[in-house]
């Protein structure tokens, strides 16, 4: 990059991102249980970004990418194709400033993720999976329509609207009278762990950055090592939340050159976490949401004395996989 | 009581309280769902007291009755007879002072229940519920080692310190630019609702205040009726929080005062609520903590276009239960 052109991605465009979010985000609590701390030996901050409206952090960056648009592209309105997490946001950020909104599916979307985004007031278009390319069916949209694609992560704005996480984070470790050592992030795309890592090294330089991928998908950790974006095979687990097939090329400059730290975890530890932030912290976070929480319970020694700040990213949990959690945890 | 003698409890008590409080308690959240807002047709404001320190608002009233006492009592230690979320508060706030604590339990107690009170320090004192009386045992213990008893709610430093909740929920609805038509609080002994609807309508002439019960064991319901205070038998019941025996004489009087409404729920209901607190707030409430919403869900017309604050006062749930919540109800 040109050493006289600004930096696309700063401190300053997720400053932006807040004061378009402010008050109409929820500012998630960050919180702590003594139990908890006792298991590690170390003081745990949960940013507990599972309370945030549509159960995940998505919401800021797909509503920031929307605020930013040109009124006239918005008039167009947006069109995604994540039944998850990301797609509801997209929903509930067009309902929000009242634009149309578009999300493309396969026909074989489960009923309730199909449901949800309906809720939110997104049109679905279904599609078929053996015969019909997605990006294909999109683009089609897009062009007919007039609509505006939101990417779920490696979009700038949308990676400002993840900063405010950390933005958020930060503010409140100083209103607690605590400085983070290290802050842990669900990785996948990279769109949250880029915000985050990019506000909180602004104001603690000194702080150290995790992401957490799954154990054998690691796309992130392996394009960080090869420096340039890695695809993984989407693997059967029941993180699905972090489990997406490819790395973002922004997200990864941003990681690099933040010297990020990569750990993965599983799922019997994932569904650790989420018992763990069921019994001592009264919170229904997602396996994929509690991989954060899980890489820091399950490396105990690692974190001894220290202050750790870990991003609970989601709560959309299955029912039946939240109950195997949790009562199939020893106690 | 004279019209010379200031009230012994009114919002300045409750204002000294949340000044002692300050930086040991957590200011909890006031969640929306746009979800659950939709069943309903009106704006359902949550005050998430399951995210208190120890898992219920009960640490406000102990901590503040602890930090209240004079120096010498407490040097001596404090008391009591609950290992549900009243004993595990007062033991936390006395570690949290840094004084003894024993908490007297029937040798029948569950473990789990043993173990999370010794967990925050406290001292066990088992006794023989067929052979013993509870009293006399506490009694004993009080005279012997000079320890003070704090009572779970019929005490005005304990009720003002609940009434925190209030004065939170106060300034938080003031911050999200709402005001509340009714406040709908669990009861059992009464010292939440009465610390809530002093608080409250000092800053809300016009609100409505609703106290919910178990169906068929409303001891506050009947207390307001005759005007002294009830006992029921302890009700078979998911919702033990709040299924004590008798209501307080003190919370009686302040809840007639402000003429409260008795509504009442059923397990089934709390069950339904606990899912729906699962699946649209993402929060763990357990069943007792959820009743005040279990009676807004279940007399929808009542509130059509109201904006309700509703106190979700502990999230100390059962694992089987919870499981047996999420997973029965239809989604």
């Amino acid at each position: 990059m040109n050493s006289e052109t600004p930096d696309p991605f700063d401190i300053r465009v997720i400053r932006q991102a807040a004061e378009r979010l402010s008050g109409q985000v929820v500012r998630t609590p960050v919180l702590n249980s003594p139990m908890l701390d006792g298991l590690n030996d170390c003081r745990i901050f949960v940013k507990a970004e599972s309370l945030q409206l549509t159960g995940s952090f998505k919401i800021r960056g797909a509503l920031n990418k929307i605020l930013s648009m040109d009124p006239k592209d918005l008039h167009g309105g947006v069109l995604t194709y994540s039944a998850g997490n990301h797609g509801q946001a997209v929903a509930a950020g067009a309902k929000l400033v009242g634009c149309p909104v578009v999300v493309v599916l396969p026909n074989t979307a489960p009923a309730i993720k199909v449901e949800n985004c309906r809720w939110w007031g997104a049109e679905i278009v279904l599609y078929d999976p053996v015969t019909q390319m997605r990006e294909e069916v999109m683009d089609e949209i897009a062009r007919q329509r007039g609509m505006t694609f939101i990417s779920p992560f490696d979009d700038f704005d949308v990676m400002a609207g993840q900063g405010t996480v950390g933005l958020e984070l930060c503010e409140q470790m100083k209103e607690l009278g605590e400085e983070p050592d290290a802050v842990v992030i669900n990785c996948s795309g990279g769109g949250l762990a880029s915000g985050v890592v990019t506000a909180v090294s602004a104001y603690y330089p000194k702080a150290e950055f995790y992401i957490v991928e799954i154990n054998g998908a690691e796309k992130m950790a392996n394009s960080i090592m090869t420096g340039a974006p890695q695809r993984v095979t989407p693997p059967l687990t029941v993180m699905d939340g972090i489990a997406g097939p490819v790395a973002g090329n922004r997200t990864l400059s941003v990681l690099m050159q933040h010297k990020v730290k990569c750990l993965s975890t599983n799922d019997e530890e994932a569904l650790g976490a989420v018992s763990a932030a069921f019994r001592m912290l009264k919170l229904v976070v997602e396996p994929g949401g509690a991989a954060s929480l899980a890489a820091v319970l399950s490396k105990k020694s690692h974190w001894t004395g220290k202050n750790i700040a870990v991003i609970c990213s989601g709560g959309n949990a299955d029912p039946d996989i939240f109950s195997r959690a949790i009562t199939s945890t020893v106690r």
